[in-house]
């Protein structure tokens, strides 16, 4: 069975009706498992999270993203949080044996489908991107809504699906595909919050370490103790067990020992399993082993 | 989805259409996915392994021994394999959020159909044993077949379901519940061939070590390195992680060094999990973060 997660962010996050609305549009798509559904007042934006095999996950996406044109007017609409549209952001991420070439291919039949159906300027990101500009979520979002609908004739500008004239109403939407992220942290035996810092700036890409990993360092319960935030923004670069050794090895320098790690929300069981291999040593393993991945090939 | 493993094993290893007749009456019970079938020339006897819900596995575990019962008969059989009758073990594994006393019912009411409607006896064993003689299988098997149906008039004797008359045709059959075994192999940088058996020795429940481990020190390779072969019986009791921080403990004391390791076979995929949290220091950790376990509840 191949499964694609999807996480479309909506720009509603007060309205317990319209969100509402959206996710039942969604889960009513047969084979749908909608998994959270995280709405946020201060962003006015709400986060669905929901899993499904491709056609059904295609449809759903689709279905949420024509709910909110139907429900949300991008003119009424003030948060925090930055958004360029109605239905924000819809990213496809592969789970188990399904590619990300799958996921790239969902997003742009998704993509093209709410251009043409729904009139709205949809631009694809990260791994389904066409030009290395429109890779990065914040520089596709840059100027966000307000912007969009004064600029969306000049040319860099132009959607990659949909009209190049502004949909004042549901504004524009980012579709694309992207690994699984694993919100990862491990927490220090320490109070040293700029020990901490320094220990998140050597570990993280942008510091010139480990790729993939975002990092800040924390000072969490109150005091108690510090954490190495992580977002792993692809675990197949970066796993769980590297991160940790890293951070392990640079808080050495300072004399912290690891007290523990957390995982925050969910995550893909092969992030996991990469970890016990890895510490297991476990040379020649197959997926096809562990039991519960070969059921649903019977009949 | 409550899911049952399923290992029955029959007396017949060398005709492929006995074989054939015995997995297609399980396999074609709807809702069960067979697995494995690995039958043994020497032995005489097949390995078959299915998983389903507690209702299907029922019901192909008595179609597989009504179809045995039907091809095979014990007066003829010959291996070198111990073994009871011509379906001789049947275990049941809880996998996932299945209990060991679901796994008991299904043992007890399955071997009551065989008993009542095949008049064959049959032995509880394992976790399903009524009584301690009966927990061992090699203990239940003792005299194999030839021994039981001499026998089987005994006070000790005494089936727990079924005839306590000789079923000349088809033997006896032993059915239970137990947990999930899991065979791993922990290799050494070593051709010390003596020092591998001290440390398996150690290391084994029988030998005063961690329970619920057997371990064997072999040479392996043509005499390249040795190796710690396991069988953990109750990965819950002794994960992979301790044995083999148990075994580099022991190994130290030689000098020697852990290559790696491996699996054999099958495994139930919260053996790894476990192994990961472990390594990772995982605090607060639930199953319910793992995307693809959370894909059951949906529409």
């Amino acid at each position: 069975m191949k499964l694609i997660e999807c996480i479309p962010n909506f720009s509603e996050g007060r309205r317990p009706e319209v969100i509402a609305a959206i996710t039942g549009a969604i889960s009513g798509v047969e084979g749908i498992n909608l998994l959270d559904v995280k709405p946020d007042k201060d962003h006015n934006r709400v986060v669905v999270t929901f899993v499904g095999e491709p056609e059904s996950v295609a449809e759903a996406a689709f279905r949420g993203a024509q709910k909110a044109a139907e429900l949300i007017d991008m003119q009424e609409h003030r948060g925090e949080h930055p958004r360029l549209g109605a239905t924000d952001v819809i990213p496809f991420v592969p789970l188990g044996a399904t590619s990300m070439e799958e996921c790239i291919t969902i997003a742009e039949r998704v993509g093209a489908r709410i251009g043409e159906e729904l009139d709205i300027p949809v631009y694809l990101y990260e791994r389904a991107a066409r030009t290395p500009e429109r890779r990065n979520l914040a520089d596709v979002r840059r100027g966000e809504y307000e912007l969009l609908i004064k600029d969306i004739t000049r040319p860099e500008r132009k959607p990659d699906f949909g009209p190049a004239v502004a949909n004042l109403r549901s504004g524009g939407t980012v579709v694309g595909a992207r690994p699984p992220l694993v919100a990862f942290n491990v927490n220090l035996e320490s109070t040293d919050l700029k020990a901490a810092r320094a220990i998140a700036r050597k570990v993280r890409e942008s510091g010139g370490g480990l790729p993939a990993v975002k990092a800040l360092g924390l000072m969490i319960e109150e005091g108690n103790h510090t954490q190495i935030s992580m977002n792993l923004v692809d675990f197949t670069i970066t796993g769980m067990h590297t991160a940790m050794e890293a951070i392990a090895n640079e808080a050495a320098a300072y004399g912290i020992a690891i007290s523990g790690s957390e995982v925050v929300g969910l995550l893909p069981v092969q992030a996991l399993l990469d970890s016990a291999i890895h510490s297991l040593k476990l040379a020649g393993f197959s997926a096809d082993q562990v039991l519960e991945f070969r059921l649903g090939g019977g009949k």
